[in-house]
């Protein structure tokens, strides 16, 4: 950008916090380049935006929750707050240890919301096993906030079924975590069950959006449901699809694997719900937010073990193997219902802003 | 409170976030009680809310910064959000290793002020030794929002110069982390420099307060200044007295140990500047915020070697003690100039709102 002048003065927009293009642009423009210095170097490169850091050992991660409104069906941002942290532990390969909760609240929010929302906050972390050990509490003007933020960090150490894991792969890997540097051509794709719900179940509850589908969101801590995948092995990296959804998530493994990823559109689990929904809107489900769903690539020797260990859980009932890792391809390929094939780029942003 | 029928619904207010007394029960009242379950027990008992948890060796720590205006002489929310963070990491006695940056940004907000913040953000990071390992970036539409919050988590390990200090005290110790449990009549109280800089510098760069002094804030990572006290040793204790100032620090300690503690006015340091904002404005400047000043309680043997290392630092130049953990009295006393004694009471919130 020009410096004075008649220069136009560039801004954050919504699509700056859409997980998406824009989002990518400003973290490694600028935000990236000036934190890459200091203290131990992290054990998965930073440019690879893993979804925890690995510092001397210890996981290590951070989201803060802007989700509009604070209850949906389905869940509320409290079990929103927990579960997409366990989860951005979980799929790097750590056990969660540990979650923080920073509570910014707007002054004037009714003390039984708060209360409600604690309570789901700790239901979740219950189910998650893990411990809510330090908070903070900031308290806004009101009008100056909109109603509640929650921030969680969470920190985990190195799952014990992690190694076995990995030396089931049966080949050598670049990293010793979780992540899409390990991905090669032959690799499947699975994901864990039905995509889009979180999205739509949060969009049902604005009224402003005219749709009335009785869908739940899915928010639920995921490290339980990563066990059993572990257990069987062969997996090489994980995810969950949260803002920008699968087609963010594959791309981003594409770019950082170099390798091409296919998916079968027919073998992508969307809800009846979720699919009209998405018809009515003119969205893709591809594009939508997620909060407790996996996606993982594993080797192919394995992958149908994994996907039966999915689907065995509760949480993974509706777990597809839904394309593979190709060297034929270059970003990500969608074969259609009808035979075609069409590139799924990168979403802008979330086509549904303020999702979590 | 009565549920339904004509009764008054609770809502939070700018108290609760003042780190006083109202803060203090809707945290014990509230939030505690329903978290004190699941994972592994921290080694610093919750209820005492430390400044970090300490789960499985690691300390974990987490603060939201919500400071109004984002730029202040000294510093701003950038500086602040570092420091803070590596400082309630210091205080339990741990050597912080990674920080993260979790940025909520208002819809409109310049790109240009971001990156002033994030630069600051990099640079006090470097000061403290400490990496920036994971962000996370959430936009809030226009109006929704003040500009701009940040949360910065934080993980520590035990400091290496921990063991020795603690055995230098000479006597045996309720926690092998510095914890106002081990506070022991006889222990002299330390301030490592002038209060209320920080407060007062806020206050100066909100205009609608109608003060000018020329004050800057305090704002800065403390481990490098607590590292030369804990190489002396005989530190049992320390805190950062941020929101709700010495008072509220002194009260903590005095509750959580059970031994009252005596404070002598005349040797609280505090700059011409801020004493005479204080005489305008009818504040105390004990009740007022600071963000890089250490509180230390010290063995009485060690006490004035323990200062001198800090005024030999330049951070703790104008460090002085202050007083003595003592079994005269409960609570926190106060000797006044002319020779009285008044209570300290613990405040009902810091007099400043968002000051940090």
């Amino acid at each position: 950008m020009a410096e004075g002048g008649g220069a136009v003065e560039e801004k954050i927009t919504m699509m700056h916090g859409g997980g998406g293009v824009f989002m990518n642009m400003l973290i490694r423009g600028h935000i990236l380049p000036r934190f890459d210095a200091g203290g131990p170097e992290p054990e998965i490169p930073a440019e690879h935006m893993p979804d925890s850091a690995v510092i001397d050992g210890i996981a290590f991660t951070t989201d803060s929750y802007t989700v509009k409104p604070l209850f949906f069906p389905g869940g509320d941002i409290g079990r929103l707050s927990i579960s997409g942290t366990v989860n951005d532990l979980t799929v790097v390969g750590a056990e969660p240890l540990a979650v923080s909760c920073g509570l910014i609240v707007e002054e004037g929010l009714p003390i039984r919301t708060l209360d409600r929302i604690l309570e789901s906050m700790a239901e979740a972390a219950s189910e998650a096993g893990v411990r809510i050990a330090t908070g903070d509490l900031k308290v806004v003007e009101k009008g100056k906030l909109d109603e509640l933020i929650i921030n969680t960090s969470g920190i985990g150490v190195r799952s014990s079924l992690l190694d076995a894991n990995l030396e089931s792969a049966g080949r050598s890997l670049e990293s010793r975590w979780l992540t899409p540097l390990n991905i090669k051509p032959g690799d499947k794709i699975i994901v864990s069950g039905t995509i889009g719900d979180h999205a739509v179940a949060v969009m049902t509850a604005r009224e402003e959006m005219g749709i009335r589908a009785r869908v739940e969101s899915d928010a639920a801590p995921l490290n339980g449901l990563m066990r059993e995948a572990l257990k069987v092995g062969g997996v090489v990296a994980a995810k969950d699809p949260t803002r920008g959804g699968l087609a963010a998530l594959l791309n981003e493994w594409a770019e950082v694997s170099g390798v091409g990823i296919m998916v079968d559109e027919e073998r992508v689990p969307v809800s009846e719900q979720v699919r009209s929904a998405c018809d009515i809107l003119g969205i893709d489900p591809m594009d939508l937010a997620n909060e407790g769903k996996l996606v993982l690539a594993v080797a192919p020797h394995m992958a149908e073990e994994v996907l039966q260990s999915l689907r065995n859980h509760p949480l993974g009932k509706r777990a597809e193997i839904i394309g593979e890792a190709t060297k034929e391809y270059e970003g990500v390929v969608v074969r259609t219902g009808i035979g075609g094939l069409r590139y799924l780029p990168m979403p802008a942003g979330d086509p549904v802003p303020r999702i979590c």
